[in-house]
């Protein structure tokens, strides 16, 4: 018996902790075990966490002390409590449509996309010989999205409906063809969060948004770029816009559609009606409502605007072989390239929501979705004679799905509502601005059963008047569709009658073994964090725990209408104060607003919200917004759609904010300084020194600071952007808070903001959230000076924040934990690696942030290798690559995080080693300097299982670097993609 | 606008279905669609489904009409059924016990392994090179209990630890040193279900069970051949059994010891006390209670007997390349190749629970069961000392988990009842029988809590009495366990001090991210149906659909002990009636027995129902059971465990039963005869046309007809075993009806019998269950001509039947469509494959049933090929093996299952047409004898991308036989396994 297995096999006297069953999370969260973490100390040359700490972090900001927070959850108590907070929730039977709609999630595209890692855990596919699965999978959205709605091409997902009708409209304004040309014109009938989020983003841009009555002829002046249709409308009526587009296009204005794609297996489709850009959601194909999100919204446009289009969009390439390949196409032709000329900061969209109602799609086919659809205007139908029966009015005879009923005299709003609150079903009753008269939307979907429809005749009966009985089978085996026949029949010219979905691919997969199969085949050739680690700096791409993740399996949470009454939405609103609450604690901030629903929308709200609390001082000059130049694309788009003038920052030789240009220009601004955009730590992944007097700098001059927050992951818990100077965050919760990636989205971007910025930060205009966020700092639900909208719905994409919330429960103030091993993997691996290759600009005391940078410039000059040659290589050995050529062109980020085992991170590190050493061989001419295994990377089985082999070395160096049985060889399916060639021959569609 | 399209886009008029929103369940289970089924009837010769059916199944015994049963549900209504049922059940804290305790199922796990069709789609590892994930995972298992047991060799899993029991008693018998020993010795503290069980066997196999009290010393005869000890017993008490075991081992008796593997963490394993075989469940280790199952039974046993040893076995050896690799080790060491000699039926197993279990101690590893196991006892002696100080007494000082406590005078067992009902709480009250005072056991397990501890001894207190409070903390930071501290330290010689789980794989994967990334790595070396279809003859591989499964995810079924009341399992008990009915329609039999969980056990159960009813009336001496030649292994061995002799009948040349050899044995045993074992449609996939002059044949000579059921599939909605003469037949519901096979199990095998047979049906000792089964024919009750119990739980594995019963209600009448199509892709494939291959005994009109064997037994001549080498290259191909050797050796069996896309089965055909013309090469001397494609099948990676090739043929026809670039090409991990090696130089643990 050993002394160390007397260890293991002796009873142990018991902690507190294990008495108590504290299973905690946080053991199983990081990946290093505790011996682990002695030996990564060992090599980095340290004596201690401590030690690290302090060598990194400024000890000026240094936040010496636990975050009060309460102890961690076990997983059992975090479900506990998940479960009980769902019950909470209120779920209602909806009929208030407004573009969200209940849907039918099929179990299998649940379990087999959106509960599977393999599809959640993925990056945005910037490696496409290791991503043809879902780039094929959103090529099958894109080619969804563009056939439904009659366009050329589509993107690959945005945020959300509002959002995409905002782009659109700054995608008019952009491309307007003379400077006169400032007003947009919405129609009044379009979604009331699709006008009042455009509203907002016009402030910024300099546009003029003017809503008007499309049911009467519009007179188009010159001043007018576009035009934003609602096709069918809010309140359910299907009219023709061909006039409207018309004057549009002879006024030179561009035509917006917004539409919903269930809608257009029936009518007439954007693109045969005069449509420039075609805007929606795709949520009502198998994405749950998730009390407003995530879904993934659509643009699709005509060939002409492609290169203006913001968001990704995936295209058909060819590889080293000239094999067909799928990649991000026209990559980076906004933010990152255009930066202040940006018009669009999307970047982080919505893929894994694109991929599942692209699966929905296929899994039912056009004959499916044609059927779900006139099943939908049949029940419509019959609601609508229902009600006239009873001595309403439908308001308009010709809709999809939506009534919009006009109350009789006998049934009073209120005594609906009682009624409609007795059977828990919520409907949508026009406010008065919307309607004069006394009216309430029904809009029937997918899940709408005979016995929904005898429900909703008894809620608009009253007493006396007729609570009719439908019986669905009595409108069967007609030789017409039952619209017509009871009296609401399509218009006639705008009957659909262009085929869609005719590709093979949504029409062989309609069983659930060939969709399963699909969807496998798929997934099975693509790199996930199921793989590898993903090293991708500033992505934070750590371990998403299944716990964290339960709350997208439970109705409780997923069957919510956004606009559900607040007093239905109890349990989410309790989880969301317990995260604001947390996040402050985090941050050193006194609110957080939960809307933004990325990154890039916090920019912008922070920065909206500094706009605003400027403008509330009288501030209005102030308009100069400071950003570095190793700044992330979106900060200076942000800033620009904010209608802030960008004025970029030099960075000194070792990736600092050269603090002799800041002094230059906040002089030069001063008077007009509206805000500095920092990133802490860097970039560069650096903690910089003088962090604290940046900041007072700049307060100094008047101006505000937004510290971008994606970096979090090196700060919970030793330092708080609040307490060191910042005014405003946003929080990357799909980096630092364990949302999944979902292969380029869902994501969070929520803002917190010290207490003077509170009153400024988003409201909602259907759904009256309370003023100033959430948090210490809230007001009272006082809203005046909120400065608009950031996204449709009032708390983003409220279905995912459980995760989050999840994760900081169970971590507790353990949470330090994942900020203390993030730092030591960044610095571990950076010492392993150090000798084998030159690290980029560390911390005054030589250690890094939790990523760092590995220049490989030299290589160009001494082997031709440059670091996508790296990149390439590395999936040889099994890896993803990090982040290539940002911030520094040239150059490879990597950022490790916690949840990586020491095993992977010398596996990792054993790899970049041995990938020098082909680079020496090159330099040492041992091997070829064009035909070389960088050069060619990655290798395909095909490739090295030919019959042919011409290469100046082996096939076994090829495809067989490393002899690790512990892991499987992952192999790329196409050998590397010609960016170039898909460019040229764009193809966006299949 | 093509006529096709028109189709598409216009609005159609509705189907009474689709207007009530009926998306048929049916259209996702079948693969082809409905023009595919057109073109398969084509290429069939045939003009309709009924003309197939009118060809294929004897005219006498057709069905013709639909099925009473209702209109099958749509996944939605179905799962608001599910969730309905599921409210009606009562999950209470259970503390009962007895062999099943509540477990904390890591999320991981749950998600990445359970809930993961990438391992429960696949069937049991017959095809090593693509099974090698799920054989490490289950040498992982084996290694477990070795380990943990103290015993040099382990199977793979048995069904549960009652049967386990059995099983070892069945060894011990069988390897007894004199016919003398007839006698099996049995610790009056096993758990009762287990005594109840091995006296059930015991009496087929003329073993006389006798039940002792092992806390007295025991004179053993010359007549015992084996004991078998439970170690900690089922009142909790931990004792030495070192004595019992020696003067077992001095009487020429071998020693059985059920044990818990959490208790060994802590107590000497039984291979260190003299075990010759040791039995238990790994259900506490992460899987379910599931109101019974399914978990995994373990055996283990020394070197000496592990050919002796049932159930699968894993073992290493070695592949072409020299490398290691795993696979079934002895292989069909039982009952396959002894038959009638065979002393064990067991087949499918527990594969997918045994992974759960070995997941769970790697998860944890050594040191984490350890901390569990000692928290589970410090609990347990703090609930003591709390009972103890109440003026109750605990019976056993020396526990592990469990505590017996005898009531004070104060508190009587009604009230201490009520005070649990009142909490919520189930406990083990002991029976008369068990106790002579009042007594309760109470069993802590992993989630046992404080403040359940302080409602535990809320109930034990009584109004006067101590309502005693611990505080867990009190109990910290101590220099002792708390066991030795309180009074309750285990005695000191039966403390362990060996060490266990040292292997790495138990102490690696200890995070979540290196938990998912491993058991991703297992998944992905395996072929499952993600990947392909897998058309094993006999064993029906369709889809196992996700609404199907989600019972399995929902902690009301899973969270139920088996022997909680009756009352508290309402839910399932309705469903179980439901489900009852529904396969008493589709079979025409009159009550069924939910008892058995695997079809092996369905047939001995019907045989032991048999049994009694020829004993009841009288007939002991009718003890001959007749079984085709071509019978499942299964068959002779159920039928020998029940003291019936097997008496062979022939078959003819076209693969029927011999009806003039029928004719002889009847005759000759007229007097003797028991049963028949007949399997419909025959083990060869035909339909005889004298099946029913067969059954009442036997009936003449006074036997009963038992059906085999596994060939259900081939008769639902089409023909009824108990309209046509047969008296009782199991139903492999992990075949027919759904049930994914999990990679060996789980399954269940419930029984149908006509009422003569119903009052015979199973019961249990533990849980009074209604006799006579449940359906039609049960009896209200009354058990007392029941012949004993078949499962240590009363319904088998429980937890697995409400997906049987979701696909049955989801078919409803339609279900007769995945017969037809069943029966339609078999014959679909023959047609494709006649003139490439010869198809062994189709029916009388040219049709076979729902799978066919491909005769390849001429290529051994031609080609020196082998059935083997084709299953081999197969893989190559993408594919899995049909089923090898069986039952015709030297042959393939084919079935497709309805599940399957027309796209799929051509797929399958177009790989063996290809193959066939592989091996007219080598008959044409093209290629080499062998060095060819099929000799040398599979082919790795490695292999074909190797710097070395040597071989006659290139390597792109090596590894990419076709190009179809709609698959990914799915890689074997080690070439082809040399099992001779691997038997020869056994190895089974890491
Ligand atoms: C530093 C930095 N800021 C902002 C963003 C934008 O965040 P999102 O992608 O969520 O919009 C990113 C994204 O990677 C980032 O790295
Ligand atoms: C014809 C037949 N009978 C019986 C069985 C035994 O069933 P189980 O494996 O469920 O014990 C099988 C299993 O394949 C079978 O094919
Ligand atoms: O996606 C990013 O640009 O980081």
């Amino acid at each position: 018996l050993t002394e160390e297995s007397a260890n293991v096999t002796n009873q142990e006297t018991l902690s507190k902790a294990t008495l108590m069953n504290f299973e905690k999370f946080s053991g199983r969260h990081v990946g290093p075990r505790e011996t682990d973490v002695e030996a990564m100390l060992r090599v980095t040359g340290l004596s201690s966490i401590n030690e690290l700490v302090q060598k990194t972090i400024p000890n000026e900001i240094l936040f010496n002390k636990p975050l009060n927070m309460k102890e961690g959850f076990t997983e059992t108590e975090c479900l506990e409590r998940l479960a009980e907070l769902g019950k909470k929730n209120k779920v209602q039977r909806s009929y208030i449509g407004t573009g969200y709609y209940n849907t039918i999630v099929p179990p299998v595209i649940q379990r087999v996309i959106l509960e599977n890692p393999g599809w959640y855990t993925q990056y945005t596919p910037y490696q496409p010989e290791i991503a043809q699965g879902r780039l094929e999978s959103l090529m099958n959205y894109q080619t969804m999205v563009t056939d439904m709605t009659g366009m050329a091409v589509s993107n690959a997902s945005l945020l959300d409906e509002a959002t995409a009708c905002a782009e659109a409209m700054a995608m008019c304004f952009a491309t307007r063809k003379s400077k006169r040309k400032h007003v947009f014109l919405v129609d009044d009938k379009a979604h009331p969060q699709n006008i009042e989020l455009m509203r907002t983003r016009a402030g910024g841009m300099g546009i003029t948004v003017r809503v008007a009555d499309f049911r009467k002829p519009q007179e188009m002046d010159e001043d007018v770029c576009g035009v934003l249709i609602q096709y069918p409308n809010t309140v359910g009526a299907v009219a023709d816009p061909s006039q409207i587009a018309e004057n549009a296009h002879a006024a030179g204005a561009q035509v917006v559609m917004a539409t919903d794609l269930l809608a257009l297996t029936q009518l007439k489709p954007p693109g045969e009606l005069g449509a420039d850009i075609v805007v929606g959601n795709t949520q009502r194909f198998g994405v749950p409502l998730g009390y407003g999100g995530p879904h993934a919204a659509f643009m699709a446009t005509t060939d002409k605007l492609v290169r203006k289009m913001p968001g990704r969009i995936v295209g058909m390439s060819k590889d080293r072989h000239g094999n067909p390949a799928y990649r991000l196409a026209l990559q980076v032709r906004e933010q990152h390239i255009r930066r202040e000329k940006a018009t669009s900061n999307i970047c982080t969209a919505q893929a894994l929501l694109a991929n599942m109602s692209a699966f929905y799609a296929l899994y039912h086919g056009p004959t499916g979705l044609n059927r779900i659809a006139t099943r939908v205007h049949t029940l419509a139908s019959v609601f609508a004679s229902g009600v006239e029966s009873q001595g309403h009015k439908v308001k308009y005879d010709q809709f999809f799905d939506t009534v919009c009923v006009e109350l009789s005299s006998n049934l009073s709003t209120s005594e609906l509502e009682n009624r409609a609150g007795a059977k828990e079903i919520n409907l949508r009753v026009l406010t008065a601005a919307e309607s004069t008269t006394a009216a309430v939307c029904v809009s029937i979907d997918e899940t709408t059963t005979e016995k929904d429809l005898n429900d909703l005749l008894w809620v608009f009966s009253n007493g006396g008047a007729d609570s009719r009985v439908v019986t669905l089978s009595d409108y069967t085996d007609n030789s017409h569709p039952v619209g017509e026949l009871v009296g609401y029949a399509y218009p006639h010219e705008l009957v659909r009658t262009s085929e869609y979905l005719t590709h093979p691919v949504f029409n062989t997969h309609h069983s659930e073994a060939a969709l399963t199969r699909y969807a496998k085949t798929l997934e099975n050739k693509d790199l996930s964090l199921c793989h590898s680690m993903i090293a991708l700096g500033s992505c934070t791409m750590k371990l998403n725990g299944v716990t964290t993740l339960k709350a997208l399996s439970n109705p409780d949470y997923t069957n919510i209408h956004p606009f559900a009454p607040l007093d239905q939405a109890k349990g989410y609103y309790e989880m969301f104060e317990e995260l604001c609450a947390d996040l402050c604690e985090i941050s050193g901030y006194d609110s957080v607003s939960l809307q933004p629903n990325s990154g890039a929308q916090g920019e912008y709200a922070g920065l909206m919200a500094i706009r605003a609390y400027l403008d509330s001082k009288g501030q209005q000059e102030r308009n100069i917004c400071l950003i570095p130049s190793s700044a992330h694309g979106t900060n200076p788009a942000s800033a620009q759609m904010c209608g802030m003038k960008v004025v970029a920052v030099r960075n000194d030789a070792k990736g600092n904010i050269d603090m002799a240009d800041l002094h230059t220009k906040v002089n030069k601004h001063s008077d007009n300084l509206a805000a500095i955009m920092i990133t802490y730590p860097s970039t560069y992944g650096v903690f910089e020194e003088g962090i604290r007097d940046m900041c007072d700098l700049v307060h100094q001059h008047g101006g505000q600071v937004y510290l971008d927050g994606a970096n979090m992951n090196a700060q919970v818990g030793l330092c708080r952007p609040g307490d060191y100077g910042s005014d405003v965050s946003h929080f990357n919760l799909h980096k630092t808070f364990c949302i999944p990636h979902g292969g380029g989205g869902p994501g969070m971007g929520p803002i917190g903001v010290k207490s003077h910025l509170a009153p400024f930060l988003p409201t909602h205009n259907v759904v009256k959230i309370p003023g100033g966020g959430i948090g210490p700092a809230e007001n009272d639900g006082n809203s005046d000076q909120a400065f608009g909208m950031i996204s449709g719905a009032p708390f983003g994409s409220a279905a995912i924040l459980p995760i989050s919330w999840a994760y900081i429960r169970m971590m507790g103030p353990e949470i330090v934990k994942s900020t203390h091993l993030a730092i030591l993997s960044a610095n571990y691996l950076a010492s392993r690696l150090r000798g084998h290759y030159e690290i980029l600009y560390t911390g005054t005391n030589g250690t890094c942030a939790h990523e760092f940078i590995l220049d490989v410039r030299k290589f160009q000059q001494s082997a031709g290798i440059e670091s996508i040659d790296i990149a390439k290589r590395l999936i040889d050995y099994g890896f993803h690559s990090p982040t290539m050529s940002w911030p520094v062109n040239n150059t490879l980020m990597i950022e490790p995080t916690e949840s990586e085992s020491k095993e992977e991170l010398d596996r990792f590190a054993d790899a970049l080693i041995s990938i020098r050493a082909e680079i020496k061989e090159i330099e040492e001419g041992a091997a070829d300097h064009t035909d070389n295994v960088l050069k060619n990377a990655p290798h395909t089985a095909e490739e090295v299982s030919s019959d042919k082999w011409e290469h100046n070395y082996t096939r076994s160096k090829a495809a067989w670097p490393v002899t690790d049985s512990s892991t499987s060889k992952f192999w790329p399916t196409v050998g590397r993609v010609d960016d170039v060639f898909g460019d040229r021959n764009l193809r966006c569609t299949l």
